[in-house]
């Protein structure tokens, strides 16, 4: 894989003088098209091996490019508010909205090749990392994201040239780190690792390119030309064609039977009941907040259900037993000017709660499946991989010792259409009923088969939703503090 | 100051039913108006004893009116990350935007009334922090924010019989904490301290209101009538009068001779010199970041000049000596919607670096003394309180173990003439020069005077204006890196 990146790639001085301007140039106009355009994001990886060239890269990069529209991007050691959030939670803290360009220096690569190589984590481990790498990048180019990775090389012997030559330089001597020589001495077993990752997520969308680091001109000019190439093929391109999308299996059923056709709507509490659990449940659920080991998981909690099905009226329920210090609510509406420039997703990384951290969404990344599904707010392949892409998010949170409760508040047609005419009654409830509401009502059936296709193809063992009956509000706020106990509990249990 | 909330204040059950519903109404009503309208946030700060109702209320607001545009903010303890900033950063960062409610339970007020309480701090400390509180909610409310705060109040006596009352039954025992009956014990140094604080912080701008908290029906009206008079008030307002601005003092030079003119432009640097001066003072400065008590301090650079004076340059020389992973060059250009609404200085809070890191701002918060003033992009008395409120922002800074290195890049006329000339001849320099550039250059005297008044009033002691003289590049690469190795150089030394 690397060996014709050991050939000795040159470009004779007079070439590269006579080709950069017009190299440079090109970039710039495509930079200011993309910029004008604003249409999707660039994202390059440049990683490869130490001294050939990935700092002078980034550097050269920002002189030929227009810098107010490009960050460089170098990790360092992880902080603690991102040690208590799932890994990818860094990038996506960063990530570049449309029309503009960040550089990942190394990015989510280097740190599993090296755990790797130094022993940290096992074979199996670091396939699974670059497997949802794969799904990462994929869903960016899914979302527009034109992603290139560039892996900059020098043999062995190049390498210890290199760095010998630095170290004779008193004026470069001090690029060169007791870590680059002991990478050095690993050169061979980070080669091996890194074969692997890279030919495990070398995809269409987002391919690798290798590029030989002996010969600045010749590393520049390369990857300044693939650089272009893609960009100029981007912006000229009308429409991306639509992703082919894997559903995740379901069973489907042959009869008209929908799951939320099942539920025992008529279910109910009486008051003086309701009052007792009502305290037994808040004082429940408030212990295990207050337990020691609650400081170890993070919880998120999410409402979706019919219009007036009491999501507000249950949220309060829950809040009402917390430390306000402990939990946030999330209202979720239109998306803000920085949120549309970004991948769908992005909106609801940036609000996840730290360790011992309770977030309560008020509507969700659902939407897309919902809303967005039925209002054609989104296109089909659009709404189609949200399932898989939600999963995803979702089984990295758990992973990540969250708890995920997910509730689906029904209610009947009939009843909807009593609490929307008792709302208008109530001069301060009007607020909660609007046009909106009406036209979403007579669609009642398209939502309630987009909500029956959501819960089967989302609700997995990690993050299952829990459909709960709420005609009868006192019985479904309780059966939602009652499951989020037990959810809460069994996590502390498992944390042993 | 406390005694009138003290008598007993109580409203009957009877009045309460009729009042609430119009109350809840209006309220509702004045906040859609905000919200559509977008016209300013609201900050409410809603502190007092414990066992008072504070949790209650925000509760309450939430239930009263639309819970979308409503936040609760409540802080535990700072994160690392947090701590790694100036103190006030944790409040920067939640503040709502234009058409938002905040509400900040114990907000800013109550961990430093505590730390006095608990003796951690000295009278005069709590002083200089609510006299900083002070500047801070003046620069909000300059900025347009309503904000209201609001002390709820119980006797010892009252307070005592409430913990008991709470502790009887069952169902509520666990709202009463051991850190509650502690404040209990403590309670008349808390209301001593407190009724200082108070004291220093009321202002016609931002005024505190104090609340008998015995009678929930009693403390909710009062609190909701309170809110509604002021939001109908601003919402009515046709337009904030001007602030009233008190500047930096300065000597005034009766002559014509600004700091500018008296510079020696024709300052040069060989090129043997120049690449040896380089090669020195970007080693040194690669020492100093790599010294192990560069991890206790942070550095903000700022980077300020004439058009084509060359800051991207010299930026880059100074990045080049850098570890990728250290540093962030941050690119001022338009503000996005989410900054446009929110406090001027809200984008650049948002920026800073922790511990360790080094931020590099081309162009910054000094945008408003010159571009914004020169252009009329804001009005005059914007931009003459920004002369306070950026070294206020420094101050805080520098408290914080930041350097702050401000380099104002300055070249001839003349010379930015020759300058646009060849930007325009050179394909791939082009984008660097826009018709706006030649239409600021045509007001080359008013950016001067500006620019002048800048440094004349934020060049401090703790943050020194560098005037770099830039006809000559080499000259000028050398003098910031020179200048900057010596900030970071002292900073180092003052940390024994």
């Amino acid at each position: 894989m690397f060996e014709s990146a050991e050939l000795g790639h040159k470009i004779d001085k007079e070439t590269f003088r006579r080709e950069e301007p017009v190299l440079r140039e090109a970039l710039l106009d495509a930079q200011l098209e993309l910029v004008e355009k604003k249409s999707f994001p660039v994202i390059l990886v440049i990683t490869g091996v130490s001294g050939a060239g990935k700092g002078e890269t980034i550097h050269l990069l920002n002189e030929w490019m227009d810098p107010r529209h490009i960050q460089a991007i170098a990790m360092d050691k992880p902080s603690e508010e991102e040690l208590e959030r799932p890994y990818m939670w860094r990038f996506w803290r960063v990530l570049p909205p449309q029309g503009k360009t960040a550089i990942f220096l190394d990015s989510w690569y280097m740190p599993a090749i090296l755990d790797r190589v130094y022993g940290r984590i096992k074979n199996a481990d670091l396939d699974q990392a670059m497997e949802r790498v794969c799904r990462f990048e994929k869903m960016l180019t899914n979302e527009g994201a034109l992603i290139l990775k560039f892996w900059l090389h020098l043999s062995k012997e190049e390498q210890k040239k290199r760095f010998k030559k630095l170290e004779k330089d008193k004026s470069t001597r001090w690029r060169v780190t007791e870590t680059d020589w002991d990478y050095h001495e690993r050169y061979d077993d980070i080669l091996q690792v890194a074969e692997h990752a890279l030919r495990q997520t070398s995809s269409v969308e987002a391919p690798w390119t290798v590029i030989e680091g002996t010969d600045p001109a010749y590393r520049s000019l390369s990857l300044g030309n693939i650089l272009l190439l893609n960009l100029k093929n981007r912006l000229e391109a009308k429409e991306l064609p639509a992703p082919a999308v894997a559903l995740p299996p379901v069973m489907t059923a042959i009869d008209d039977l929908l799951i939320l056709k099942t539920l025992d709507l008529s279910r109910s509490l009486e008051k003086t009941a309701y009052k007792e659990d009502l305290e037994k449940y808040q004082g429940k659920l408030n212990l295990l907040t207050r337990d020691p080991r609650f400081r170890n998981i993070s919880v998120v909690i999410v409402f979706e259900g019919n219009d007036a099905a009491g999501k507000g009226g249950a949220i309060r329920r829950v809040t009402g037993a917390l430390d306000p210090r402990h939990y946030r609510v999330i209202q979720i509406s239109a998306p803000t000017e920085e949120e549309r420039a970004q991948p769908y997703l992005w909106r609801f990384w940036r609000q996840l709660p730290r360790r011992g951290k309770i977030a309560i969404f008020d509507r969700s990344w659902y939407g897309r499946m919902l809303v967005e599904r039925v209002e054609g707010f989104c296109s089909e392949s659009d709404w189609m991989r949200s399932y898989s892409e939600i999963n995803d998010f979702e089984e990295q949170l758990v992973r990540h010792h969250t708890v995920v409760a997910k509730f689906w508040l029904s209610i009947s047609k009939d009843d909807q259409l009593k609490r929307f005419e008792s709302r208008q009654q109530v001069e301060f409830k009007r607020f909660k009923i609007t046009d909106e509401d009406w036209r979403n009502r007579e669609k009642w059936d398209a939502y309630e088969q987009a909500a029956c296709d959501m819960i089967d193809r989302t609700s997995s063992v990690i993050a299952p939703w829990t459909l709960v009956e709420a005609n009868d509000k006192r019985f479904a706020r309780i059966k939602v503090l009652k499951t989020l106990c037990n959810h809460i509990e069994e996590a502390l249990e498992s944390l042993k």
